[in-house]
Order: C-alpha cells, then structure tokens, then sequence
C-alpha cells in the first residue's frame, strides 16, 4: 500500500469473478479502506458464499444486474474465454459512468471484444492485466498482498478515456502493484515469451512424463529441478485454454522459435560440438542470473 | 542421519572435487563422524582452500597421489567429462583394496570408463548418483544436509563386489539419502527425462528470450512463473555441457520427443481445439499435483 493509498476513492466496486485473481484484487481494496462496497459476481454460488465467508467482498450474487447496479468501478476477472460474454451483458446492465476494466491475460483481443461490445462506453474500458498469480486458484488462494511489488500492465487505446484510466491505475497502486504501460500487441507479444511459453513447456514435458516407461518410478525420483520447471502445469485449465486461444498467434509463433532452438541444441549435441554448448549455456546463465539479480527471491 | 549411521566406519575417504556434491558429500560425512579422515583433491587451490576454511574437509591437495595413498573409500565428484581422465590415473595411485565410486549424473558412459580404466580393480568401482543439487555451485554452496531424504540412485552392474557396493551404499545412508538400485540404462533413461530434458528446455528458453526485442522490459517484467521454470538455467555450464554430450543418444531422443509434442500443442491450438486442450491441460494438472503431492515442498 503506498503513502496515497488513502486518498484515492473507487465508490463501489464490481469484481466479476471472485477467483485468486478477482478475490485478491477485492481483498486487497477492503483493506486499504478505498472502497464504499465491494461486490461479487460469479456463476458458482459456493465460490461466491466462500469469497463471503473469507471476507473477500461485502455481497455477492449471480445475478451480474444486481452486482453491478450501483458500480462505479467494474472488473472483469474471469477467465479470458468469458470476457466476451460479460462485455455484451455490460452494455446493457452497467451504469453509463461506470469504469469498466479486465485482467485478463491477454489484451489485443480483449480490447477488440470491448469495441465491439460496448460501443460509446467503450471509452470508459480500461484494458489491464496485473502480472500475477499462482498454479493455484479460486478464491480460498486470494489474498490481498498478491499484486503488492508485482506489475500491473495498462494498455489504453487512443479512445481511452484519461479519467477512467486514473481511476484504474489509482486502483491498482492501492493493492500495491507497480505499473506500467505498454501497446496491446507488445503487451501480447511479451507477455507470450514470459508467460505463455513456459506454460506451454511445461504441459509438454508433463505430457511427455507421462509417455514414459516406469512412471511410478520417475514421480518418485523427480526432484526440485523437475518440480521447479512443471510447477505452472498446475494452474487452472481453462484459464490456460483460453489464453492459448487467445494468443494464438504469438504463441504459434513462439512455439515455432522454440522447436528451432531444441533443433539448434540438437545440432551442437550431435556434432559433440563441446565449445558451442558451453558457450551457450554460460550465455544463458549470465541473463538467468541478471534476472534472479533483480528480484526479491520468489 | 539415520539409528546405525553410528556404527559405520569409513576410513579414510577421498572426495575427489570439493564442490556442490563432493563438499556437501565430505561435510555429512564429517558430521556423522563415521570417518577418520575426509581428503579433498581438486585443481584450484582456491577451492581447496575454501573447503579446509569451511571445515568442509580435514586435508587437501592438487596431487591425486597424495589425496589417495592411504583411502579406503575414492568418490569422483568431478563434472563427467573429468571422470574418465581421473579413472586412470587412480589405476596407478589408488590403494589395490580401496573402494572407488562416482556421483556422475549419467552412468552407461561412466561404466564403460571406468571398465577399461581400472581393469580387474573394476569390481571395487560402484557407479552411484545421489539425485540431489542446487543451481548453486562450488564449495561455499556446499552443506551436510544436502542428501537427506533425497534418492541417491545405485547401479552395480554383474562384476561389482557386494562388499564394495555395500560400503557406498553404508556411506549414502549415513548422508540421510535414500537408496534406489537401477540398471545404468535405466537410470540414464529416467534422468534424461526428470533432468536433462528439463535443462535442455531451460536453456532453450533464456535463448529464445535473449533473442527478443525489448529485452529490458522483458527482463523486467518475468514473475514467478518464468523465474521458476528457467532457474536452473543458472547450473554449471561445464557439468551440463557434460551430461548432454554423454547421455548423448537419450537426450537427443527425449528432444526429439519434446518437438513431437510441441507440434501436437501447435495443431491443437491452430485447429481452436478447446476440448482437445483442456482435456490434455487436465491431464497435465492432475499428473503434476499427483507429484507435489508425493513431496515435501522443495
């Protein structure tokens, strides 16, 4: 929480989804005492009495009407894949002031749902995605430090509205997070290298584990290098699912870079070429640890 | 430690390299007080003299001859690819009575190695491979506890002494590891995919990083996730360097599997085959937290 954590005032908040994500997000607002109320929206009534009972947010209902009635500030913090469904019921039940902003993970086509679906409110979309999260999910995860000292990515269009994304980016200095602007495609494109890939590597050396000959063996052998790199093979299938899908693009591309470089590996182990390894993976570690340098151990 | 480590006696061992595995080796050893004497041999006197400041041995020298004259009990902790030129230079300088092992990371090429190095001393030669490390290497990373409760894998092949085997296995045990007999191929074929395969992605994956534009930004903005999967990008280029160019045909044929399996990503994604990838995430999630499950948090 910074210094002007208490100045900032959000009125009532509306947080789709009551998830690690949504749940931290409205944990997090209570907390530092800038919000009048804060309601939840969800399909599962027993997530949303959960989120309840934590003291996530002060109501709850699955009626998206009743949640957003009185909203100054909505939150779309459902899985991507959902998004596109709750802008078209926004555009009908949201207030005409409200702000209205996403997490999602994804945001060029995110940005062009909300375009289409919202039409002259769209201007009030403030497209945002904190960089955060866990392999584990739901709202018994949330917590309210979650996004404190990690980033949270605005990528506003030309049509953004300089009130709404005050409001939103106020918002997330709140729950701590630092922000930062960036385009949606370079967003995308970003994003696909440090997020998207490794959760598609991941899922492939699962996929591969579980092709193997004496499996029982393997899962009692694997040690913390292997839990270490399959660790985001936990997180939540759909919301993967829809990411990938979303991404497409980029991520089809990045999977092809990636395929490139193992045959690049392949190459330098084939021909024993000694000198080619070592100088690649010294490479590799010189920038791992300039990354590690830079961070709080994680 | 475990009840009997008490009533194991050693002698004199030799840990030849005092690093990660060779130091942490040497200082249970010492703690368990099961030894008369732990020798440390290596090629930087820097090191050596760090492993005496840190009580991690009791002597040390760059002269093999002197290391080995009065051993019951060798350990080659070098990386691989010294292993072979270590080997026969023991054939002259080992005492004919002592024991001889390896914490290599791969063991097929190690055999062979050590069968035409040491001739008929060879049934006293006992591959190990204690499945433990860190992406820290060198003597100050060095630690007694770093074996405990981790396997540390044997694989004797036909000749092998029992007696010998049954000392190394004594020494392990007394370290707090955990004891798994594998044929080599076996071993070499399981650790290609829990291990090898797993730093042949990490490093894939910081080149492919290093290769983007924007990298500042990128470097700036990789959380968890992404720090989790490329850590141990950061081991020892030498070892690893190693492990690849010995393990050789496994490691190319797990890659050649991770491509495989890439492209299945790659079509599934292309064909917006939701059910296909949420079914194969699912599996993923399910296998990998029948995994944690089994574990102590690392």
């Amino acid at each position: 929480m910074n210094d002007s954590a208490k100045s900032v005032s959000l009125g009532n908040v509306a947080i789709l989804g009551v998830g690690l994500i949504g749940g931290s997000l409205a944990a997090g607002l209570k907390k530092a005492g800038c919000v009048d109320r804060v309601w939840g929206f969800g399909r599962s009534q027993a997530n949303l009495d959960k989120a309840i009972d934590l003291g996530l947010v002060d109501y709850a209902s699955t009626a998206l009407e009743t949640v957003v009635k009185d909203a100054d500030v909505i939150v779309i913090a459902s899985p991507v894949g959902a998004i596109d469904g709750l802008l078209a019921q926004l555009k009908w039940h949201a207030p005409a002031r409200a702000v209205i902003s996403d997490v999602g993970s994804t945001k060029t086509s995110v940005i062009q749902s909300a375009r289409s679906a919202l039409g002259e409110q769209f201007p009030y979309f403030v497209p945002a995605h904190p960089i955060a999260g866990s392999e584990k999910s739901g709202p018994s995860a949330a917590h309210p430090e979650l996004f404190v000292d990690h980033w949270t990515v605005l990528t506003p269009v030309d049509e953004t509205d300089p009130e709404a994304l005050k409001q939103v980016a106020d918002m997330w200095t709140t729950v701590g997070a630092r922000l930062k602007t960036m385009h949606p495609e370079a967003h995308d494109r970003s994003l696909g290298m440090i997020s998207h890939l490794p959760h598609v590597t991941a899922y492939a050396l699962m996929a591969q584990l579980a092709r193997q000959d004496g499996l029982d063996d393997l899962l009692d052998m694997a040690a913390g290098g292997f839990l270490d790199i399959t660790r985001i093979a936990s997180s939540d299938p759909v919301m993967w699912r829809d990411i990938f899908l979303d991404n497409e693009r980029e991520v089809l591309s990045l999977i092809e870079g990636q395929k490139k470089i193992l045959s690049d590996l392949q190459s330098l182990i084939s021909a024993k070429d000694s000198a080619g390894l070592e100088a690649w993976f010294i490479k590799a570690k010189r920038l791992r640890d300039r990354l590690a340098g830079g961070k709080a151990t994680p």
